[in-house]
């Protein structure tokens, strides 16, 4: 496996696949690698040639308030975890060879994607993820790119992107991947205190509150709602940010939910680690 | 020539010529050429293997109250000059295939390069132009691009996009080209009544009075200024949009002019037809 940390150099090598007809897959991550990481380089490398990892700790995508200093770091394991899963290139740059002095060119998409969920506490967040994914996407020059669906709105924000820029990347989606016990992986859990794990299931398992709810009858999103926040105020040091029914694809809320429907959920666990999850209540 | 209408259609032509080995130079344009477009599709016929031209009256790039709808349009003159002047690709698409439903994704350029000048009377402009030229490098993958010098603001705009989001892409600049009374070309000349004609050339003769203080060792661009101003206003019909002195690169207005000025350049002309020049003042 190449370690490559110049942008130039990185597109040197891809236009040197191109022309020799490799296609390549591209994982866009922040490191700290879990199988949620894992699963997704092995679905790049079973849909294309190559495939290239990125590891940047994005610092546009980040608030103020936020953990971009604490953010889990482990480069070492890293790439011995990415070369183990077959990855081609691991690009790693440094944040000054991403936005050198002078930049000031930003990707936004619509409000109708991005005011909502993780848009009202994390402004600015997803201009960050567009922006930078725009970059790597013209860096790397891949055919298609995998992204997780446990960063729904992420995804659904990338697509609106790539479609809106003419990326021609093909955006695949892969399913959430989860502990044993069914906490969505995160390289944020490693901030959860043994005691705040249990209140950390609350988010899978107000899911599946749903999906039963939903299964027996209960439609309307607004009961549905309530009961999810009871039940997830109910474990120790929660607090909820959202809990939200909305199009799987136009992220718009729901008063009935339906086949389309997505539920997401926001966590706060010990007023310190904001967790997130989501999935169909129906079908 | 073959003219191309559908985005996809025109990034896999590019495509087979990318992978034949074969450069692709790129000029994008309102259409209603004259001397200026032609000028700049020689230049790229000069650069690369194969010249494509796009030919799209980019809609969000007007402001509500601009001239949209009345922007001059002649296809069948426009595709017989392209032909003539060697164009391979007349890319020529309808906005509700570049703007397909949905879309919502903007570029911007920091307020830096598009606050001042063209920005204070067009706000929004560079945006519109910012995101279509993103959009048509993706659709069109040039190695290179060339850019009238005329919309000096447009071309900084564009070489800072370019950069900021690695595009890949060489931005080349062409000198204005002007009639031979040294009235810019712009396709917005045809607004011009007959009687308005010499009230346009108060812009280039302007310019040459600036170079002439200058060269005497006005240097002061306030006072500068002032003589620009009453110089214009002697024309009649004439009304200042602005007179700026500023950097070649950063758009940063300067208080002394020296060999990295350019002054830029507004006028309205009748009230109806805003036009813009602009040159260094020395050296």
């Amino acid at each position: 496996m190449q370690i490559i940390r110049q942008p130039a150099a990185m597109t040197a090598w891809a236009k040197e696949q191109s022309k020799a007809g490799h296609s390549i897959g591209f994982v866009p991550t922040m490191g700290f690698f879990h199988q949620g990481h894992l699963s997704l380089m092995r679905m790049a490398a079973s849909r294309a040639a190559l495939v290239v990892v990125s590891l940047f700790v994005n610092p546009t995508q980040f608030g103020p308030q936020e953990d971009l200093a604490a953010y889990p770091r482990d480069f070492e394991r890293d790439s011995t975890l990415a070369a183990e899963a077959g990855v081609a290139v691991l690009f790693a740059p440094d944040a000054a060879d991403m936005y050198p002095k002078g930049c000031s060119t930003t990707v936004t998409v619509g409000n109708e994607l991005t005011s909502q969920l993780c848009g009202v506490s994390r402004p600015g967040h997803f201009a960050g993820v567009a922006t930078v994914v725009c970059k790597l996407f013209n860096i790397i020059q891949p055919d298609l790119a995998v992204f997780g669906e446990k960063d729904w709105q992420q995804l659904a924000v990338i697509r609106r992107m790539t479609a809106d820029l003419n990326l021609g990347v093909e955006i695949v989606g892969h399913p959430i991947v989860r502990e044993a016990d069914g906490l969505a992986m995160s390289s944020r859990n490693t901030y959860l205190a043994p005691s705040q794990r249990e209140s950390a299931l609350s988010l899978s398992r107000a899911l599946a509150l749903a999906r039963k709810l939903a299964a027996e009858g209960e439609r309307n999103t607004a009961r549905l709602t309530a009961a999810l926040r009871d039940f997830i105020l109910s474990f120790p040091e929660t607090a909820v940010d959202y809990i939200s029914f909305v199009h799987q694809h136009t992220l718009q809320e729901l008063a009935q939910a339906d086949e389309d429907t997505v539920l997401a959920l926001a966590v706060k666990i010990g007023g310190r680690v904001r967790l997130i999850d989501n999935g169909r209540v129906l079908g």
